[in-house]
């Protein structure tokens, strides 16, 4: 196998850009139903059998499915995380593991190993803010794929990705006096963006893409844009769409006029749909999925022209 | 309990800013030794009980430890790290989580559960890269420390955190024309220590210090120093001692003249020391590790005069 190969076979195949985000939550109602933890109530089984129904009723409607190992972790389910993944290669979906992991070198090869060799993810995300030296043990792992933090969906991450920054190479640690004009300023986020393009550059590629991509919320379009003119060879995995309030034409800046380019995650706004669809009592939280998602692909391949 | 009050009284008690990194690695010669593996066969067993020979030998002369999680995850061991802390909480230690999470507030809130109620550990790193609304969900449980990146001490560091930046306020997106001198340029390191320092401003202080320190790598003396009188309110952690090249006079910029304000770590350093100390067979890892802590803290007392 390789990712982003796979992704794209996926992708048109199913026609669709639909990431499930498999965030199991159990703390409040609405969340995962009241049946399925009283009759299982051992958190591995609740969430397995969770994940296991969700994946049934949508498997051939998307390409993706990404579990967000903080919900995992939080309820002592990392059995069940990997029972889900295996549920999800039998039923052909790819699976990103939502992580954002970041250390120095020798630290991150212990990461990359955990998340493909023991979870047997087919790609992860990832926070580069360490540089190169600890993206690079994800990386050789040449078959998989990761999603670098660009421009994160929250409303603060504007406190540190949008601060202005210029690239000043062969400047000593005190600058000397000269002056900059201000139109040649960069966002954080675009700085990130182009150390991605770097970084993917002499990558393999497939249709273009290679195995690195780019993390940027449906929640902030004009900043996508801009982001998928600087990531040419990257697909981007764009979160924040339904829950957090992002809509299809807030995604279609990270599409190419193919169609190709992006995936979109919803968590909440699929998994726990039966909430806000009356017509799906609890029991049927899998086919509220099911019609959520075909919502969903409907309403953003209109806008991307899959 | 609360975090930085604990962990001052210990480093007055013990006269030690010492953290030991308890990062068990088993894949090569010289980590940890074959007699352990060969007896005890099972990660969990192995870990557990390497951890604990290194904490009878060593907890009266140090403040804390530093379990990085990215080799348990990687062993499977979590169970062993449940284990080493408990062990390490028996003996008089305080225990810092080496996680670097990050993560939207929600689940923010998930990982600090896994780190602070399933763990229970005392503090942890994370990464500062979303901004406020990430770090939040951990300031919630108010006796317990966080730690956040500023300077990596990986070579790669400079790819991203030094890039110049500056804080433009009620800019718009498109910029309009004017010029920036370029000595108020800042690296982005520093606007991250910024950040931190607004953050803790409104915390609760011991000493003067509050529950949010920096990491800053010993391996960058120049920009410790920089980076201390800008997060004035916090400890900072300076991993990067021993192993990666630093050494005691590379630290003394991250205290205050009372010998306060930082904290030196070093895993591989002190855990695999008898792998350097030949006067140490394998057998006497506990005792390699101990006289290379003895050495650490003479040095390190020396420079920051405690």
């Amino acid at each position: 196998m390789n990712f982003i190969e796979d992704l794209i076979q996926l992708i048109k195949e199913k026609k669709s850009v639909v990431s499930m985000g498999l965030d199991p939550r159990m703390d409040n109602e609405g969340e995962i139903p009241q049946y399925l933890i009283e009759e299982l109530k051992e958190p591995n089984k609740i969430i397995t059998e969770f994940n296991k129904i969700l994946i049934e009723n949508t498997y051939e409607l998307i390409p993706v499915v990404k579990p967000q190992i903080a919900f995992y972790e939080k309820y002592e389910a990392l059995g069940a995380l990997k029972e889900t993944i295996k549920f999800a290669h039998k039923n052909d979906l790819l699976v990103i593991l939502d992580a954002k992991r970041n250390d120095i070198g020798s630290t991150s090869e212990a990461y990359a190993y955990s998340l493909f060799k023991n979870f047997k993810a087919d790609a992860c995300t990832i926070n580069g803010y360490l540089g190169f030296d600890g993206v690079k043990p994800f990386l050789d792992y040449k078959e998989k794929g990761v999603f670098i933090l660009v421009k994160t969906s929250n409303p603060s991450s504007k406190e540190f990705q949008d601060i202005f920054s210029i690239k000043l190479e062969n400047i000593s640690q005190e600058i000397t006096q000269f002056e900059v004009k201000a139109q040649i300023l960069k966002r954080n986020y675009l700085q990130m963006a182009e150390l991605i393009y770097k970084w993917s550059n002499d990558l393999q590629k497939f249709s273009n893409f290679t195995n690195i991509g780019a993390v940027v919320g449906a929640t902030y379009p004009q900043e996508l844009k801009k982001i998928r003119e600087v990531v040419i060879n990257s697909f981007i995995l764009i979160p924040g769409y339904g829950a957090q309030g992002a809509q299809a034409k807030d995604i279609k800046h990270g599409f190419y006029k193919n169609g190709l380019g992006g995936l979109v995650n919803s968590s909440r706004g699929i998994i726990f749909a039966y909430n806000k669809n009356k017509q799906y009592p609890p029991e049927e939280f899998g086919k509220a999925a099911r019609y959520e998602i075909i919502d969903m692909n409907k309403s953003i391949n209109a806008e991307i022209g899959i």
